[in-house]
């Protein structure tokens, strides 16, 4: 796969990136996307964080996939969030291989491919890169920054560590850590990639290969974490896949079959094998609270003037309600103005990119109050 | 691997076993366990059928693991199930590895191993082979048959196919049908071993080769799948393994990485891959009420003078109470004897596996009962 064309450009050409292994690198290139335009006082930014195997093109044309872009249903003009009011900016995350410096991208100091040579980060690592483009953008104070999975994650690592950048937060279906079933499933993809003798070692560039197998596995194992059962059964149930009877064979006789197998052929035109190693163990590393000595209202105790709201989904048992109250009771306890709404969704873990009219109904409102709070009138946000 | 000593025997040698799929089968070994001695008019048989990996070491020595039979807590002289007193009989499913014919076995016609061109089966398929085996074994009626996970869903074959052969059921932990949840699970361990290129096209024997890689991925999903998120957060959380800090590597920093690696790596020790996919592939074709037209009641109305008991764990997320309701709601519109106990664990599917002081007192009362309304007093039981 090659990296899509995007805007990118070098940071830490100067001062390297110190990466929370002890590493550093330099420099990092960053491919991001942008919508609408920055006001005179650079106060009308929304950081926009995308998950694990999302990309930049939140609300314009995918180039790879051919699709609309991930969140374009709530961003643009006249949307949601209105991109004649706000300038909205998504950026690739560290470690990916959606034109952000990752291991499929070439080791300036050897010339090729950092494989699994590249040092392993972390959903940290990902802000500071973000931190610093919001620097190169000329926006010192983030208006809002949003995401949801690995997105509410990167979120909830900018209240801890640059709380002083930004005036509102909305972490959706997340959690601060990584429990023993995330790193569990995680691990089984990163085992079925590496069993995969197309990865040799995670040197496959070189030899022309992909591990194409391998990560399809992987991708079908964390497909089925993002839905519920009951989305599941609603979308399939037992229902067969373009046949009267079940062949009693290995055929996908079983659309859900049909479905996984699609999911994980498709993936692997648009994801490298080693970015989804690297970011799957950033998400494993994650563990907020850790670095505050174990209390998660500790690491966000300076994160109290952040206007922040945390939204579960019923049906998620990936990041189930109770890690998102987690976040809800951590910031309480450190004194934040957070409002948490648990959304009643059958859909799973996706619900967060799906149509869901009390979703959007929240994030307005939110959105809305937020702007007052930061005198972005109608009237005023782009005078 | 090769199939453990056991003793066997071979059946359907005159008349073929005739498969759900419309294939024959002839003839068939069996390899069982017998514990106790059976009574004079043969009344005081306790069948006990094993889940997808399990075996006919129930109560005794496992050869190949070298454990304790996987049951043994409650069946042994004097135990909750007494082989003083019931002669209980455990065998290896058909298409299974250990012993019984299955893909690993020769093909008669072709003197090589069946490998995938072995006929696909269905959990009815194995309940025939037992049904014989008990014929085999002089049992005509069974006192009572029982078991766990694809255990229960055996038991529930025998309910629905051999109604007026059986005294009591006891199905645990399981569902008369395969939601597209399960599916896609098998379906991801399915796709892990056929990605594995030691697979062959299922043909490995030949090669001196196998899979282990892919059912080693296989295994470490599904054993996610047997175990609650509690279970894993109280046995493991985010401990980690022989170390102080995280590596920033791909190594097993985490207790529960390691512990799935070694579930993997020793059940490649133990199973055939080709077992794994027919029998996986036999959970997923069940749906004992599509036979008798939609309706799970219809396919019981001949199992009304069967006294039953379903159980279900609160924490099972594989097949949860709910599954295991639909079950007893079946028996109740069938008129059956149906007692339901849904016990409080946070252990997860494998709860019935465990030293659960609940689960030993519900079914030492019901097989007590039972054992009254079949003529089997203490004293007489033997004689």
């Amino acid at each position: 796969m090659n990296a899509p064309q995007s805007e990118f450009t070098y940071l830490f050409k100067d001062l390297p990136l110190a990466l929370d292994s002890g590493e550093t690198l330099c420099p990092v290139r960053v491919a991001y996307e942008t919508y609408g335009t920055l006001n005179h006082d650079a106060s009308n930014a929304i950081l926009i964080c995308h998950a694990l195997t999302g990309d930049q093109f939140v609300a314009s044309h995918n180039p790879i996939t051919g699709k609309a872009g991930w969140w374009d249903r709530i961003i643009g003009p006249n949307k949601l969030i209105d991109t004649n009011k706000y300038f909205v900016v998504c950026s690739n995350v560290l470690g990916s291989c959606l034109g952000t410096t990752g291991p499929w991208e070439e080791n300036p100091t050897t010339g090729k491919p950092w494989g699994v040579t590249f040092p392993v980060i972390t959903v940290r690592d990902m802000v500071r890169v973000q931190a610093e483009l919001m620097t190169y953008l000329g926006i010192e104070n983030i208006f809002c920054v949003m995401g949801g999975s690995m997105g509410g994650m990167q979120v909830l690592e900018w209240m801890a560590t640059y709380p002083e950048r930004i005036h509102a937060a909305v972490p959706i279906a997340t959690a601060a850590r990584h429990t023993a079933q995330n790193i569990a499933f995680h691990e089984v993809g990163r085992q079925a990639i590496m069993a995969d003798p197309n990865w040799h070692g995670g040197d496959y560039y070189k030899h022309n290969a992909s591990p194409d197998k391998g990560l399809s596995v992987a991708r079908m194992t964390a497909h089925i974490t993002y839905l519920s059962e009951d989305a599941l059964t609603q979308k399939f149930g037992r229902n067969l896949q373009e046949r009267e009877n079940v062949t009693f064979g290995f055929d996908a006789d079983f659309q859900v079959e049909s479905y996984l197998r699609h999911q994980g052929s498709t993936f692997v035109d648009r994801f490298d094998a080693n970015s989804y190693l690297y970011i799957t163990r950033a998400m494993d590393y994650l563990d907020i609270a850790a670095r505050a000595g174990g209390r998660l209202s500790d690491a966000f105790k300076t994160a109290a003037n952040i206007r922040c709201l945390v939204i579960s989904f019923t049906s998620d048992w990936l990041y189930p309600t109770q890690e998102n109250k987690a976040i809800v009771h951590a910031l309480n306890a450190a004194g934040a103005p957070v409002s948490f709404s648990e959304i009643v969704s059958d859909l799973g873990h996706d619900s967060f990119l799906l149509a869901l009219p009390e979703l959007d109904a929240i994030l307005d409102g939110f959105i809305a109050s937020a702007a007052i709070t930061r005198g972005l009138t109608d009237k005023g946000s782009l005078s």
